[in-house]
């Protein structure tokens, strides 16, 4: 509700068009419809075409797939994510229309085609860091970015990585996703100027206390224009990287 | 050193006007000069307009002096973040031009007025969150960028973060820090869609444990768009604010 | 014993109607039964209405089974948190009367109608902490509380939350229920003027570290009127929200 | 604003007394001002009596007696924590009325007498563990709350503790402030019917870890009965205590 | 080889009854032998009294049966800790002697009856604590003491301690295994004056962190004359209980 | 109050010797004198010999000296531990007898001579750890304990420890301080048959964590027999080598 | 490419054998085959005669086999690590060359017999550090080490270890695996004077936190000369053992 | 002593040159003496070439004299480390020879010419981490190793760590101190085939928790042959250089 609505309903009152009852009952509900543009889930998804998404990790298959039919009556290239192919399975069986990417544990429901944009990249230190790179890749994907996948490009062969210089200076955002010593970002990071998103994974043993090590590393990352997100949120990574790339698309005339 | 460079020694070689050792010599430096973009300290400057940034923490007065004269030697608007009032006392007895900004702890050398760009909006959660914030935002208009602080509007008193609604919406990138529970990122988070650096503070006590409540809050945060940084890390923040706020003109072109 | 019944004692000893022997033998058990107010388990029951409560976590179905046949003799709305679905068919196989919550895990042995008092609200953050509020709630209710669930009201979407305004500000006491950065306690604990029982919950991944982001976040909220119990401890803080709820019941007459 | 006074604004722009410039003015401040409830520093004063707080930790003189000074115009029995003496110096300099709790590290700005109801109970363990419970008594004292402080009764003596068995009895709120191993509230949470507030307190060394050790202790009571607040938050529980006791007046009327 | 042995050897050398290769030969393995007292297997064995003990976690059914074999050669009352029933199973089919004790999870291998001496307690908090209370308990009996149980003791329910104080100061040593907040062993270390070795179990969940909460409570308890064994170490704490016992035994005659 | 004091009474009552009020009101306090055995602070010193002990830490001058003068008044030997030199000479100001031990920062007031009995031997890894190593080695000696100090015998000089190889086997209880890795204890557990109290240090830097190296180490100790006191606990870990040493005067008739 | 390839190419340059086009496209890739000495899993391997390593955990059984049959067409002695006896049948059916290394979980692909030379000892506590110690010595094995296996040397038996005094002081690196408190690289390193390379395993229980209690240990040790690798990470050991007593042949030359 | 000692002993014995009492004298003290190897402090170091150790952290400026002045009498190069300039005034006082490093805080007392052999390399990441690398340098040079430092070398300026590249491949042994997040020992491991001893530093600010966040780096390093010491050991990693860079001197012979 904006002023002129406001201004409306308050000229509706004085020309005696609107009762008093009616206006109160309207006005009392304006605190929270006024907020209105903290309505992430229905609100925010039109107005930014970002698609909805669905945490499958703790929820029953039946409760995931109620939400996502709940969703995909009116939305498309919905991402549930951490979800098993029981889930996709049982979608199907629902006569739901779905895709599965088995590697990144992504079922998008209601997938539909965009036309990518920009450029995200993806990389992993390691062969083992794969899933979580590929939940940020598949959610960057799907929400219309124009992604480029780098995978075992891990400090020790660093040389790996340095072949795809060019694309690395072509990004507009870089997710980084490394286990272990969690080193690559701040790698990435010295050799870039756009932000770097680090994921740190679980990938390890022993003293990596299950991402911690590879999460402090990239805190502590001396490289400037890394932030971090939680151990093996790929799918965090993915969204931020989706943001940033997108970003005149979500703010265009935002200051006229 | 780039492909032309490379091409006009390749032809001097051919052309008799540069002999063998010559060349030689200088192509046995291209391992390291065509790294070229990864000499972040010089080269990077230059191309992104970003200037120069010293770390003041752990180095004497003396340090920090010396080098920020080598640096005001060829550079603009030169970060020297973690300074005491002394160490800017120094640098004014040395002859040398520089702004201290008290609340940050920064110096600015060689300060140079830049027209800012777009809307970087740092958001502090109390008071005692400020000096980082003021670090977060000094490092943003330094680096460039218009920058609008909202500060004292934790979440016990969302409603003052809400009368801010507008700027909100209309910035590009936000940094929030958040001591103690570390909670506002995620309230921000929820009510904007452009990213969210968050920055714990170490501001708090008993099982803040100096800022590991606030730091695994914001990791956990369930709000998405949002990715962090250090804790007590306000330069770090701003500065990828800064890297988001300004992508186009850092990557312009580099697609086509 | 109270002073009366030492009266008693002491007078049939003068009165020669008992034998020294016979006193000494009962005065001898004497601190233990004046410790009175501390056998909980047996004279806190009676006095407060409030039922016996058996921990299954760590029990074998056949050891809950007794100990809930044993407090079954002399008891009603016996409640045994903690309890899979087999041990409630055991019980159902001895003859024992008792209702199964399956969401909380709680058996209620002997259950007895009681009118409920008062207004406890049970929030829950996510889906997935709703076993966690439950166990709350149906302890809440157990212990005769008139309990008002709102589940799924995290802080990304605070606006579901507020439209309860008037439910949270009849309650007199909230139990809130949250996993991940466990920040919804600070933002309800700004919101009401009744206390706040927070319980973290285990929920999440990575640097949630199986509550404890959750439970530091809530130890270090900055609303006053909220306190913490374990991490998953549901029945504590439906107990505690239960004693603030009927505190005056428990403690009338008191101080006449 | 609640409904009547909306009510009353709207007949005024209905009967012409206000203009629709006025009426959008004032509306458009209502989602901030319906939140009333949620405006704790104001609103929330006025309704239930209580005082305004300043955390006084990591501000600096000025800044709280500024802070103070602003309250003053409104208040009485504004709450200063975590004070030094110097603080109070300062405050008397500027003519302010206060009273210091040297003990208690807290200011009480324009104090004025209440006359105190129901019964808080303060215990300490041991006599360092004295000033988090002087905070937590003289926040429960200033909030209005009849106070009984029983200090120096740890586990190791609990015969002192027994003592005093009428007066835990008679309390309709308890706060525990225990340091080392912290175990006081589980002794205390079992010999009574009424909430506990449990305060870790950093007092100990070598694996107390400065508080850790008590605060888990706490939250792993297996007394029911007991929640727990931040290390040595001697306001938090002083302030829970008080809504506990005082909870009839705050919500008196609220379910009729 | 005690002094008597050498200078029987050395007579030998010198009156030709030895050759000198034979006497370099036993010298050189002088050092390792008159280490003998740190030969605990075999010779510390033989002067105490205290039977072998196999540390069964970690270890292949067939390397406890082959140890046990070996040393079951020699010993009587060999314990071997940790081991399910299979392990006693395949002993059995062996045709070794041998009784199980279940609960303790210990077997002992060539039982043979001591009469038991002197008095070793052992409390355990609550019913869950019950097999790491029992493998001090079966530890302490095997290797010759009288040991008296006090289960299900827990600080709740203090009174029913009390009830044994007869037994608490009778005890020469008492082992008191608890979980969750570990606070019993401060209460039985302040009511008797032998050495109290407290065992922090496992048991709890939560900020229990697998016993963390219970072992910092038990070192940092108030209480003097308590010392602390690894988390779940029922055997450490029933042998050292047995060493403080049969102190006399072991050290008679030491300081003649 | 024991069963004769008791018996006593009741024939007073019986003979109307005694009102029947003063009977209850003796009778009402019987919980608490009955409990007796549980009055450390009084009843405890009397019957055992062992004295009194002040904790001085976190305590004032004026607080210490208050409670040792209050003590001195019927004890002897009175421990003041953790007090640096400034409270010694208060002490001596007020004119009380006293002796102060600067390495182990104990006072002993009122000392006394006693013969000291049996042997405890206190060990320490380190010069550093010396100051430990004499908090618990002045206090077995105030508590009437024969001691023998071997100091600066940590692993890595093994045999210097080998060399007093009689000393151990001799002694009744051995304490071990010692930092950085705290393997000391392990390698003393090995070579002797007593009990030995180990006292990890906050000793060492980076790693130790402040002593948690050396606890964590000596908690995992594979040697049979050691237990742990807190971090730099001397006091304690004294404290209890003396209540083994003298156990037989403690218990002496337990059991008869 | 070396300096003399460099100048080959500058001659075909300048004696136009080599047009410009082909020239750039060779030096372009320059800065990486420059880097040349980093390729680490290629060029290292064929200078120092140093195999493959394929580390096993985390990668599926045709991820394993597919990197080891590539390897396998260039490579003998190919390690991988961390591989149950299913990946090994794998390649067995894929017609592979390997060896299975049960105990060590270690598969040797084209095991070829090489002489080995110098000395590494690897020294393990206990029976249950076997497996992490084996992983150490066939690493060591099969890069070419000549290795002595002292198994279940812990520090309570420290006597056997000293039966090995002289294949101690004979090893020119020795390798130590301990878990529970990890003392024994301590001892160890007090023993020799060559390098002492300490792996912590995860071998214990309760306050051995996974291994956390042995790292510690090891990096807090009093005796100079042991460094220390990953819990469990026995291959990094034994690499790094090899590394060091093959120093000269791999650094031959070096310095001329 | 070694067999030819032993058989000389002997001969005398069988010659009636030695008494029995004399004879069996000095066996007694052969456990002791026979362990020789074990007296690193004597008899290492003459072996060796090794000079002493005084780590002077926690120790008084009189007790590092006198440690130093009893050394100085027998050795050349002692190492006194951690020392301020304030020992080294007292020693020059009492007449000592030595030299003092500022930098690296170390004192070296007799100071003698050593000709420098082999080839140590020392890198620091950052100019803060030169104190911990400083000590590792002055350590390797006085224990009689070449050593060239690499300083200021981090990870994000990773083209001036390349142009060492022939310095690092022809070094022996490398020492790499790094804070923050400590990746850089995983990039110079990828680089060269000798040992790398990492030292995590102390040096950062919030999340890197005093070095914690370099340490676990470090011990997860992807790269092969890297091992870790204590955070800040400087002096530990230096040793370990000199014996890897000297091993042959150590153990020459040891195999023949």
């Amino acid at each position: 509700m904006n002023e002129k609505n406001l201004t409306d309903l308050l000229e509706k009152v004085r020309d005696h068009r609107m009762d008093l009852e009616t206006a109160v009952s309207h006005l009392k509900r304006l605190p929270f419809e006024d907020l209105g543009f903290a309505k992430v889930d229905t609100h925010r998804a039109v107005r930014t075409g970002f698609p909805e998404v669905i945490f499958g990790q703790g929820k029953t298959v039946d409760q995931i797939c109620k939400i996502a039919e709940s969703l995909a009556a009116r939305s498309e290239n919905i991402l549930a994510t951490r979800c098993d192919r029981n889930v996709y399975d049982e979608m199907i069986c629902r006569g739901m229309t779905c895709r599965y990417h088995e590697a990144a544990r992504i079922i998008v429901v209601n997938p539909a085609e965009t036309k990518p944009v920009g450029s995200v990249t993806v990389i992993s230190a390691g062969t083992a860091d794969m899933p979580v790179a590929e939940e940020a890749a598949v959610t960057a994907e799907t929400l219309g970015n124009r992604v480029t996948r780098i995978y075992d490009a891990g400090v020790a062969g660093i040389h790996r990585l340095l072949e795809y210089a060019t694309q690395l200076q072509r990004s507009r955002a870089i997710v980084v996703a490394a286990g272990m010593e969690g080193a690559l970002p701040s790698v990435v990071g010295g050799l870039v100027a756009c932000p770097v998103i680090a994921v740190p994974t679980s990938v390890g043993y022993g003293a990596s206390f299950n991402g911690l090590a590879a999460l402090l590393g990239m805190l502590n990352s001396c490289a400037s224009g890394v932030s971090v997100v939680n151990i093996d949120n790929g799918f965090g990574a993915g969204f931020q990287a989706s943001l940033i790339n997108q970003l005149d698309r979500l703010t265009a005339g935002s200051e006229s």
